[in-house]
């Protein structure tokens, strides 16, 4: 069975998602292990509530990524919990050397727009004020650079006349939790595969 | 009546499907006047056939811009044919202040990707080897930086599994020639207003 560790700093909603999926039997997997840097979390509460390993691994000084040693941490926390794939899910700080190293090729995020558009904090307002009719969301491989890694799968979101941002991040959402579960199951079925800047579809 | 002056410098497909909405009656506007600034394009013979004002102007020295010369003329005769928008259709050079300046907010482009992603040339193609599952095209007003102006229209076109970069271009240019007429109708009947960088639509 494939073990997924998730990582996230918020509410938990896509984490929820994925654990629903999991439920449903239409994701084979089974999360071995919940992190946050954020000690009160949502994801840490819910994930505890299903009966999870769930922990906090304290960031250290730095605000948009963890300390080294915080790093090698949530690195050594993965390992033992035997995970194949690091399912990013609402992880608010930038992954560095020991992370990207440990789990090579096995990191992957989702993001509330349509990449290559739009990354970076609050896409679903940046598609907003720039006026496009079209966004959505994206999973990705994880790498180095923000949000340009390979992507796994995309959803597309219509921008409806007169949305709030909080109307179109609403939508998106949705969208995430619907994609997200479906794109884990094709990587944890090895229907895809990471080869350069491409992904390879069997 | 609206009165279109389309720019272009190839084979004029698009030019093409505007003219044909007109003959159906689903674009109330007319065609003043063709220009290209590719004295054999292909823009030109075909709306010479249709009896239509078609143009070789010059662009001098330049390979991505107008000669400033260059581009008064084209001002001279958009504006002898009291033309209310400029319809850029392939044109493949970046316009300048003399033509921005004297239809300021009266210009259009259609370009092949959902931007803001992919600008510059060949966007079906950068949109393939990016690996994105989604492109698509776009209408948007012409400002002086390249492909960013405030957005009229834009239509998705899923990208499909062993796509080739002509089959993708293909798909969208089919894209294209549905969405331009439709968008060139609602700034002709002046539904779609310019406001700064938004776009106003009543």
């Amino acid at each position: 069975m494939t073990r997924l560790g998730v990582l996230g700093s918020g509410k938990g909603s896509n984490f929820v998602a994925i654990a629903e999926a999991i439920d449903r039997g239409e994701l084979q997997a089974e999360i071995a292990i919940v992190l946050s840097d954020v000690a009160d979390a949502g994801i840490l509460s819910k994930a505890k509530a299903r009966g999870l390993p769930a922990e906090h691994v304290p960031p250290g000084k730095f605000r948009t990524k963890m300390e080294p040693e915080a790093e090698e941490a949530l690195v050594s926390r993965l390992r033992a919990a035997k995970v194949d794939w690091v399912v990013l899910a609402g992880f608010m700080r930038m992954l560095k050397t020991p992370l990207l190293e440990a789990f090579e090729g096995r990191i992957v995020n989702i993001h509330p727009s349509l990449l290559p558009a739009f990354p970076g904090l609050e896409a679903w307002r940046q598609a907003l004020e720039y006026g496009v009719q079209y966004t959505g969301c994206t999973v990705h491989f994880v790498t180095p650079e923000m949000d340009a890694g390979p992507i796994v799968a995309q959803a597309v979101v219509p921008v409806q006349a007169g949305d709030t941002a909080e109307a179109l991040h609403e939508r998106i959402q949705q969208e995430e939790h619907r994609l997200y579960p479906r794109a884990l199951q094709a990587l944890a079925a090895g229907s895809l595969t990471l080869r350069g800047r491409g992904v390879l579809r069997t």
